[in-house]
C-alpha cells in the first residue's frame, strides 16, 4: 500500500477531537500560501478539513506541499487544535489539522471547472464530466437523500408485510402508449424484448400468485421524444396488494409519504391527504394536478353568458362547451406584451386565443367588453370577485380544454407574482380521485385508456360499459405534490370478463388481446383475488425533497434530453459482426 | 366491495383466539365433504387454516359450499375453536373456523397441476403456469428468503456508511468476454446501447467521484449461450470502497455475510473466513473453487514418475506438465462401466483419457501397472495414503488442466460416494486470493484479464508486466461458498499509466481503448482515490441459503435456459413500424 489509511474522515472531526493524532484521505479542494503560514483545504464525501503548515519550522513540508494543486488525492497526518480564525459555515470549522506529514496518493491535471458548490459552468461540460461534477457536495447531497429515500422504501414496507420481488427487465413487448425498448434475441432471430415501461402485469401475476403485498425500487424505460423534465430511464416505487379496497391503497400510501417527510425532512405530513375528484380538480383549477399551495380559482360563467350577444362566449355554452375565468389578482397593470406572452402559452394548450378584462381605476378595459351587456359584465366581476386593479382572462372551449388553458395561466401567474416563490417551502399533498375510465383518442378515432386497460371501473359504472362508457369512472387514484404527480394508480380488474370487456372497448379484437395479454386472461382463470397497487416516482419525490427543478440533479449519470450519455458517449456504434448475430442489419 | 376484508390471515390464528369472530380471505386448497361434516381448507401466503360445515346444522351453507372448488378464491366468516383432531404439522394446527358465512369471491377453472409442495409436473407446464405454481408455500418460501437477504443487504451497507446509487441500464457496449444484449436508439439510428455486464465502471467513477462508499442490488445481463444454472438476467450486490486495501473488502464482506447467516438462518458464522492461495487451491484440490466441506486432496506424483519407463507420465513431466493423482477412498468396487464414465466426465475438462490403479484384496489392478516399477507403485501408494480398497485416479498433462480434471473427478466421488449428502448441511466459507492478473487465450494468441480489465496487479509484480506479465498476480479474491463462487472482486488500477499498459498487454491498440474505455482514462486524470470492491451473485446466495439446485426456484420469472420466458412468451415478434423507427431490420 502506499498511503496511510485514513483514521477519521474530513468531516467528523471536532474540537473535542483536540491533541488528537489523525490521518486524513482525500482531495484537495485549496492551497492557500500566505507566506507565513500554508493552508490546505482537504475534501471527502463527508466534509472539509483545514491543514496547516508552517513553513518557518516545516520547511521541508513547506518545500514538498509545493507540489500539491487543486484535486491531487493526498494522506494528511498531523495533530487536530483549534482554529484561531474559526470558520463557522462549516461543521470542522472549529479545528484544523497541524500537519506533521503528508503524501501524494494520486496526481490531477488541471479540471475544466472548479469543483464548488456554485457553479456557471454548461450543463454539456459537467455531463461529459460527470466524475468531477459529481464531487460537487451540493450535488452529492441529492444522493445521500435519495439514499435515504430507499431506506425509508424498504424498512416502511417490509414493516407492512411487503416482500421485494424482482420482475423481468427481457420481457414482452405490448406497447400501449409510449414505445418500448427493445432487445434483439440471438437465440430466437427476428425475435425481440423489451425493456419494461413498468413491471404492472407482472405485479399483478404475483397477486394472482398469491404474493399478497409485492414492493419493488425499479428502473423503468419509456423511448418517448424526451422533454427536459424526462429520463429514458426513471425509477418507480412499485407496490402493489391484494384483498384491499382503494382505501387501503390510499392510507398505506399517505403512511408511506408521512414516514419520508418525517425521516428525510424532520417535517410532520397531516394524513389522510386532502381529496379531490377529478371533475372538480379540473373546474376549479383547470388541471389534474393542482398545485393547492396558493388559492387562486377558475370560474364558470357558462350559465351567464349563455345568451349572450359576444358570439364566441354563447356558441360555445350552446355547443356544449364552457366559459371559464381566472381571475389573476392585482395584475390589472400587465402590459399588452405580457398578455400576448399569455395568450401564446394558451395556445401551446390548444386555445384559439384568451378574451381578457381588467379594471383599472374603477373602469373596465377590456377589448370585449363593447360586445358584453352590462350586467352581464357585473354578473361576471361578482361571481370572480373582480376588484379593481384585477385582470380578468377567459377561455371558452370544450371543458377540458377551457379548464387546461386556464390551470396553465393560473400556475403562470403565481410564477410572475411571486406567489410560486413565497410558498417554496411549503408541502400540499393531494390525492386525485374519481378519473374517467376511458378518453376518446381524436387521431385513432376510439377510446384509449385514461390509466391503463387494467384498471378498473367503479361498481356503479360497470354498467355504463355497454350503454355509454365514456361516462364510466375509474378506480384510480393519483398523487399530487405541490402540483406535481408524482404517483398514481388503480384497483386493478380481477374478473376476466370485465377485463376482455375493457380490451374490446379499447378496439382490441380477441386475436389481438390474446396475442398481447394472453397470460394475463389465463392467469385471471384460475382464482384471481381482489388487488391494487401504485406506482410512484422517485426521481419526483427526490426532487421535491431536494427542492431541485433539474431531474438530472437526482440521477447519477443521466442522459441528455435526446438521450445521449455525454459521459461515455452511449449510444455508439457496434461491430456488425455483433449486428450479425443478432439477425439484424441497419437501414441504409 | 363485493367481499368482507378479512381480519386476519391463513396464518396467523392460534389457540388464543378462540371464540373470536374473524373473517379470513383466500385460496380454496381443498374441499372434503365427510357426509357429517364438510372441510375447507382455506390458503394464503402465511399459512392455511381449517374451515368446518355442519351440513345438519348449517344445510344452506352446506348447499352452498357444493360449488366451491380448489383454487376458488372465497371469503369466510366464523368463530375460531379447538380442533378434535389437531394437525400438529402446521402452526395453524390446533384451531378451525366453525363457518358462519362465506361468499365466492373469484372462481377458478381446474388448474393444470395441484398447488401442493411436492409436484411432479413438468418444468415446462410449471413454466407456463408461474402464476400457479407461484402458490405453492415451498416456492414462495424461497422469495421470502430472497426479501430477508435485501433486508439484511440494506441494513448491513447503510449501518457501514454505503449510499446505494442506481448506474445507468442504458449504457455504452464495451463487450469484454460475454456479448452484451444490445439496445438500438431510435433517435440516433445505427447507434445502440447495452444492457450492463454489471456495473464495473460506473462504480469506478463513483469511487472518482468522491462518493467513497457505494453498494447496489443490481440486474445485471449476459447473452451467453445459456447453461442449465444460468439466467440471461441475473442480480448482483455490488459494492466498492474507497482509500482501502484488500484486507477492508475481505472483512466487510465477511461481516456481511456472518450477518446474513445469523439473521436468515440463525447460524454464527466464523469470520475471518479460511484464505487460501489459487495456486493452492488447484493444486491440493483442482479448482480455484474447492468445496471444502470434505476434505479428499489431490497428490502430485510428477517427481516420483519423472523418469518413468511409462513414458505418459514421464514425458508430460518432462514437458513441463505434471502428473497428479485422486485417491478414490474404498472405490475399488468402482465397476469398469463407471471409471468408463469417470473417463467420460474427465474429457469434457479436456483430458485424453485417466489412467487408474486399485488395490483388491491386497493386489495391485491397473492397465498401467506393467509400466510402472514396482518401487514407484510403492512411493505412489504411499504419498497417496493409498490402501487396500482404494482407486487412484491419475491425470498428466499441463498444471492447470491436470488439476481441474481431478477436481471435476473430486466432486464426482463425492457425489457417488454419499460424502456430499452427509455435509449437505455444513457452510464452508472460502477465499481464494493471489489470482493470476491475466490468462493466455490460445483462440486469440493474446492474454485476457483473469478477472477484468480493471484489476490493479500486486504492488511487487508490477514490474512483471514489462518482462513476464504471465507470471504476474493480481489483487484478486473471489469467495467461495460450499464450491460455489458466490463472489469476486478486486483492487482496482487507479494510475492511470497502469491501467494503458494493462490495456495494451491486453491487445487493445491506443485507439480502441480510448474508443472504449476513453471516459474511464480521462477519469483517471483528475484524481483517483485507492478504490476496491466486490461483486457477490445474489442468486446464488439465495441458492445456497434455502438448499436448492435449481435457479429458477429463486428468480421469480425465470428464463428456460434458450432464453425463453414460457409465460408471457417473450421474445416475440414485433411490428416493421417498430424497427422501421428503429432503424432497423432482419437479416432475410
Amino acid at each position: 500500500m502506499n498511503f496511510l489509511k485514513r483514521t477519521d474522515t474530513c468531516g467528523n472531526l471536532r474540537k473535542e477531537d483536540c491533541d488528537k493524532i489523525v490521518i486524513l484521505n482525500g482531495w484537495v479542494q485549496t492551497v492557500r500560501d500566505l507566506g507565513g503560514l500554508i493552508f490546505i483545504d482537504l475534501r471527502d464525501r463527508y466534509g472539509i478539513t483545514q491543514l496547516v503548515i508552517h513553513p518557518e519550522t516545516q520547511a521541508e513540508l513547506a518545500e514538498r506541499s509545493k507540489e500539491i494543486k487543486s484535486e491531487f488525492v493526498i494522506w494528511a497526518k498531523g495533530k487536530v487544535r483549534m482554529r484561531e480564525n474559526p470558520n463557522p459555515n462549516i461543521p470542522t470549522g472549529l479545528i484544523e489539522i497541524q500537519l506533521e506529514d503528508f503524501g501524494i496518493i494520486n496526481k490531477a491535471e488541471l479540471p475544466p471547472f472548479e469543483i464548488v458548490d456554485d457553479i456557471g459552468t454548461s450543463e454539456e461540460i459537467k455531463l461529459k464530466y460527470r466524475f468531477l461534477d459529481l464531487r460537487r457536495h451540493s450535488l452529492q447531497k441529492q444522493f445521500i437523500v435519495r439514499n435515504d429515500v430507499y431506506q425509508v422504501v424498504h424498512k416502511y414496507f417490509n414493516e407492512n408485510n411487503f416482500i421485494e420481488v424482482e420482475t423481468p427487465f427481457l420481457m414482452k413487448s405490448t406497447p400501449e402508449g409510449a414505445r418500448d425498448y427493445l432487445v434483439p434475441s440471438r437465440i430466437y432471430k427476428g425475435r425481440f424484448y423489451a425493456l419494461p415501461q413498468s413491471p404492472q402485469l407482472y405485479k399483478q401475476i404475483l397477486m394472482m400468485a398469491g404474493f399478497d403485498r409485492y414492493v419493488q425500487i425499479v428502473k423503468c424505460f419509456r423511448d418517448e421524444d424526451l422533454r427536459s423534465d424526462r429520463q429514458p430511464e426513471f425509477t418507480q416505487i412499485d407496490l402493489e396488494m391484494s384483498f384491499i379496497e382503494r382505501e387501503d391503497v390510499l392510507s398505506m400510501t399517505e403512511g408511506f409519504f408521512a414516514r419520508l417527510w418525517k425521516e428525510v425532512l424532520g417535517i410532520e405530513v397531516l394524513t389522510p391527504f386532502l381529496r379531490m375528484s377529478y371533475d372538480e380538480a379540473m373546474n376549479r383549477y383547470g388541471s389534474d394536478k393542482p398545485d393547492l399551495r396558493f388559492e387562486i380559482e377558475l370560474t364558470d360563467v357558462s350559465d351567464i353568458v349563455k345568451n349572450s350577444e359576444f358570439k364566441v362566449f354563447s356558441d360555445t355554452v350552446n355547443g356544449g362547451g364552457v366559459v371559464k375565468v381566472l381571475n389573476a389578482k392585482g395584475c390589472a397593470d400587465f402590459s399588452r406584451k405580457k398578455i400576448d406572452e399569455l395568450t401564446e402559452l394558451a395556445k401551446k394548450y390548444g386555445a384559439k386565443g384568451i378574451a381578457w378584462l381588467k379594471i383599472v381605476d374603477g373602469e373596465i378595459n377590456s377589448p370585449i367588453a363593447k360586445f358584453l351587456k352590462q350586467n352581464e359584465i357585473e354578473e361576471i366581476k361578482k361571481r370572480t370577485n373582480c376588484e379593481n386593479g384585477d385582470l380578468l382572462l377567459f377561455s371558452s372551449d370544450i371543458w377540458a380544454r377551457a379548464c387546461t388553458i386556464l390551470g396553465a395561466l393560473r400556475l403562470e401567474i403565481a410564477k410572475q407574482t411571486g406567489i410560486i416563490d413565497a410558498v417554496k417551502n411549503k408541502f400540499s399533498f393531494l390525492w386525485i380521485l374519481d378519473f374517467p375510465l376511458l378518453e376518446f383518442d381524436e387521431d385513432s378515432g376510439r377510446y384509449a385508456a385514461m390509466h391503463h386497460p387494467f384498471t378498473s371501473p367503479m361498481d356503479e359504472d360497470i354498467s355504463l360499459l355497454d350503454s355509454e362508457p365514456a361516462k364510466a369512472r375509474a378506480k384510480a387514484y393519483d398523487v399530487v405534490i405541490n402540483g406535481a404527480e408524482v404517483g398514481g394508480g388503480s384497483i386493478r380488474i380481477h374478473n376476466r370478463e370485465i377485463q376482455e370487456k375493457m380490451f374490446n372497448l379499447l378496439g382490441l379484437s380477441k386475436e389481438e388481446a390474446d396475442s398481447k395479454f394472453g397470460f394475463l386472461l389465463e392467469a385471471l382463470k384460475y382464482g384471481c383475488p381482489p388487488h391494487g397497487g401504485i406506482a410512484l416516482g422517485l426521481d419526483r419525490i427526490v426532487m421535491i425533497l431536494t427542492g431541485t427543478e433539474n431531474i438530472r440533479d437526482v440521477i447519477a449519470f443521466p442522459k441528455t434530453t435526446s438521450g445521449l450519455s455525454l459521459m461515455d458517449g452511449a449510444p455508439s456504434n457496434v461491430d456488425d459482426i455483433q449486428l450479425k448475430e443478432l439477425g439484424i442489419k441497419l437501414i441504409e
